[in-house]
């Protein structure tokens, strides 16, 4: 199959594209590089170095004799989006490119502004080009599962049966998202959704979890093959973050009481639903969502998963949470729909935390513990991501 | 009461200015005439004349001894935005300010993003304004009927209890709206519900219907003070478009089947509801919303409705509709709120329409019969407006 990879420097599209690649498929890499360019404004970097993308590429082919056709550009440029479209005629679009970050786009006006600009008109862009080029190419885009929130009720995948008043109707599963960013994906669910009816594409909604884990079976081939791994409070997950903690003798940070819980999922899975999606596109016309993760679990029993697993001692803090969230709320969420295509899950077991604190072990003399703590407030409508430089780090 | 108006220069902006004014509040008018741009852009023209706003401006301040305090800039340069929150101190604000046309948002590529980018980004802008200067602004926002789409249930105002697997939420009503313009006020409803829990906003959201009518108690006092009557297949609503066909002779155009209902109400019931929602503010951090319409009507009931009035003979041609929409459907939308807070609806008799078609009758040398023909397609990608220049208009 071919297949193009949009966002294929970053964390997950990049063990995606090798994946992909190693199993047979034609695959493209597209990326703007912008992913990069937030570390360069926060002045933070991946703990475990990552390789230019041209290097990756080349290392890729030596490694394994594959080639990955490779675009520099930015999505929100309809030229180029137009472009790798018929030049490359994917068959399917794997669209991990949106800036993923929910702190980020909290940072102020300017950040969430770029944020929803670049997500919607990148998306929007993508939707023309297919819908002009071919209609038959499968969009599979990346959404979260942060886009329901935490409703009182369980969490559907995509749609939701809801009976009122005597009537009955199959409705899309109503939004509760917690920052921009997580806007921003609902504001492209419900633009794709429509672009589907109107103009027959064919478009899975992957609702993931939060990804932990940072090493694949390809990735792991070659230092040059190694993707990111982000512990800073505003790219980082908090799975990360304990681990880094852990290593360096940080107590793990607890945001508030600790009882919001997220649906979670091993990077190895990502690959294996994001393949699973492609190689059950969705019909003509279908706009489908799969909630894609394994395992829901509280940031508090994440701690305590961390500290279990970590062979020292360790402290574990609360501190204000700087999000405006529910601390602790009902959460069910149905997530068969890949299982019925066949996934296999990695479950978080101790061995996977010991996997991961081993990394960061690795790596530790890059860790900058001032990175780690939370800036970007919620309920201001400006924060400072970093102390001035010269500065002295935010307490 | 200080009352921001936005988007003061448009059809229904401006009669709201005034009658506002009229009522006893300080108004300010805002406008950065992209309205009148895309009169331009199309070829196409207000059928009753309407002057600039400086003149109309001029004119209130000399009918009614009012001044209407004037802004003229754009809400996606959010520098001005933070200049007219801060300059006039505003209590409420009401928000008119978007590009408000379906067919519009549809025409291509450049218009979508045009469409959902100015919208969105404009009430980003403002709500940031508000939330950075005076947290008890009350924001006043025109969303539409056409957020909820046509399901096969009733629609609710803006929340519905869904009990689901034994357990029961109040949740955001599901949305599927039916174009590019639609969309991006779902976008906007997202993005202030959000604005209001985070940051304690109070935000009423107009879920309005379709609007007919031109003539108000304040515009009528001077030539000057009247607003626009667009009856072109962009611009123009459907009971304008019929008004026009009528006094013509051409044949009413009924897009397919015509079983197309929407909520609809009178100019000067918007007017009433507009100050009915500013006189009761939504509390802190509240987001709620009002279906703003008094009855409902499918198309094929109107086109009846404007041939039961017209004196002459009439004839009804159902041609293709360019729109991808359920041509017969359940509608059944609840509208009580309005109500509630004291509303008495000016409903649609064939006095209404008469006033109407003498509007049209007083300007129908103005009428340019080509400007009513649809030429844009949901199904295609790019659609021309008009006929290129020295052509033939489109069939």
């Amino acid at each position: 199959m071919r297949i193009l990879v949009l966002g294929a420097d970053g964390y997950l599209g990049w063990p995606t594209a090798l994946h992909l690649s190693r199993r047979g498929h034609d695959v493209g890499v597209v990326d703007n590089f912008c992913r990069r360019g937030y570390d360069l404004e926060m002045g933070v970097d991946s703990l475990v170095p990552i390789a230019q993308l041209q290097q990756r590429v080349r290392t890729w082919e030596e490694v394994s004799g594959l080639r990955l056709e490779t675009y520099v550009g930015d999505l929100t440029d309809h030229v180029f989006v137009q472009r790798i479209i018929t030049e490359f005629g994917p068959e399917a679009v794997v669209h991990f490119a949106e800036q993923r970050s929910a702190p980020y786009s909290m940072i102020d006006r300017a950040h969430c502004v770029y944020t929803q600009v670049n997500n919607v008109v990148g998306t929007l862009n993508l939707l023309y080009a297919i819908a002009e080029h071919d209609r038959s190419i499968h969009l599979v885009k990346l959404g979260t599962m942060g886009e329901y929130g935490t409703p009182n009720i369980d969490i559907e995948e995509g749609f939701i049966e809801v009976t009122h008043k005597g009537r009955t109707d199959l409705l899309p599963y109503p939004k509760q998202p917690g920052s921009y960013y997580h806007l921003s994906k609902v504001h492209d669910s419900h633009n794709i959704a429509f672009a589907c009816r109107i103009w027959g594409l064919r478009s899975t909604d992957l609702n993931q979890g939060v990804v932990y884990g940072q090493e694949t079976d390809e990735t792991t081939m070659h230092p040059d093959l190694a993707t990111r791994f982000d512990y800073d409070a505003v790219f980082g997950t908090v799975l990360n973050r304990f681990c880094v903690q852990a290593v360096v003798g940080h107590p793990l940070t607890v945001y508030g009481k600790g009882g919001q819980t997220r649906g979670m999922l091993d990077i190895r899975d990502t690959l294996a639903c994001v393949e699973l999606a492609l190689l059950h596109p969705a019909a003509e016309g279908e706009f489908r969502v799969f909630n894609q993760f394994t395992e829901s679990f509280s940031v508090r029993q994440m701690a305590d998963m961390v500290a279990d697993a970590y062979p020292g001692e360790l402290r574990i803090d609360h501190v204000e949470d700087p999000r405006v969230e529910k601390e602790e709320h009902y959460y069910r969420a149905a997530h068969t729909k890949l299982l019925d295509l066949g996934l296999v899950p990695h479950l978080l077991e101790p061995a996977t935390i010991r996997s991961l604190l081993a990394v960061v072990d690795h790596h530790r003399h890059r860790v900058d513990l001032a990175a780690i703590n939370p800036t970007v407030q919620w309920r201001t409508t400006a924060s400072a991501v970093r102390a001035p430089i010269g500065g002295k780090a935010p307490a």
